[in-house]
């Protein structure tokens, strides 16, 4: 039976996200792109337009599980909680609808996509363009994050 | 017309809360206490759990603004990381029933009620116990900590 995940690369700026469709050993592109909020809103507006555009996705595409990236280096505390809530909206819209999220560091991400835990931001889009046969790079970066992060838990589920 | 501030310093572990009545030059307690999702359960339905109770608290008592702590000095990310996804719930609860959040750093809601920036949290527990007419300490300290930052905001609505 083939069943979706949903990855996420949370941010307050820029939330990239990807679906993909997993079949026996194939996956498959489902949709992907990014969450932007309009920067002149309050942050609070903002915080709803991401949890809104999550509950739209988990609707629309009915995900069975949600990788979300983890991020541990983060050297201004102002910045660690403003992208926890970001992240806290993917959680949330997670549990509202009970779906398990999972946390992978991007390290892991990318070790997943590239076999290299330390590829660059172009690196994983490439590798994702030709893992998911895309016509084109998938753009922004943001969203690319987010497929690897989908692909990254196929292939923990699988294993 | 008398309006209701509800005051609220998140946390994963504890969320306290606490709403006054403001009406002229009076300030009445209305409810105060604390959100405690069980340690045990995932991080994703701690922050349901929290979520939900801020929803509750908005529609029994229809706040007309809610105000935050703002914390600035956290030295572990992750602490930062959780907490920001603990205040995310505060202001999205806000923003779906268009309550505006306000933020006030501790030092400043401590500045409002005790008349000193660096107060214990003693202090602040005995001053909010004085300035509301509690019959006992407001407990926990953080119930105390939230009342402290409604007070804080309906002095700055005030002036």
């Amino acid at each position: 039976m083939a069943i979706i995940i949903l990855g996420i690369d949370p941010g307050t700026r820029i939330t990239g996200y990807g679906l993909i469709r997993v079949h026996n050993n194939t996956i498959e592109p489902v949709d992907f792109g990014c969450i932007r909020p309009p920067a002149t809103l309050p942050l609070q507006q903002r915080y709803r337009i991401i949890f809104d555009a999550v509950e739209q996705l988990i609707e629309k595409h009915q995900p069975e599980s949600i990788a979300v990236e983890s991020q541990f280096v983060l050297k201004n505390p102002q910045s660690a909680i403003k992208l926890g809530m970001a992240k806290g909206m993917i959680l949330l819209a997670g549990a509202r609808r009970n779906i398990e999220v999972h946390e992978y560091a991007p390290t892991k991400a990318k070790q997943a996509v590239v076999g290299n835990g330390s590829a660059s931001k172009a690196q994983v889009q490439r590798m994702i363009a030709s893992l998911l046969r895309l016509p084109t790079l998938p753009e922004p970066e943001d969203a690319a994050d987010a497929l690897a992060l989908a692909i990254c838990h196929a292939h923990t589920k699988r294993s």
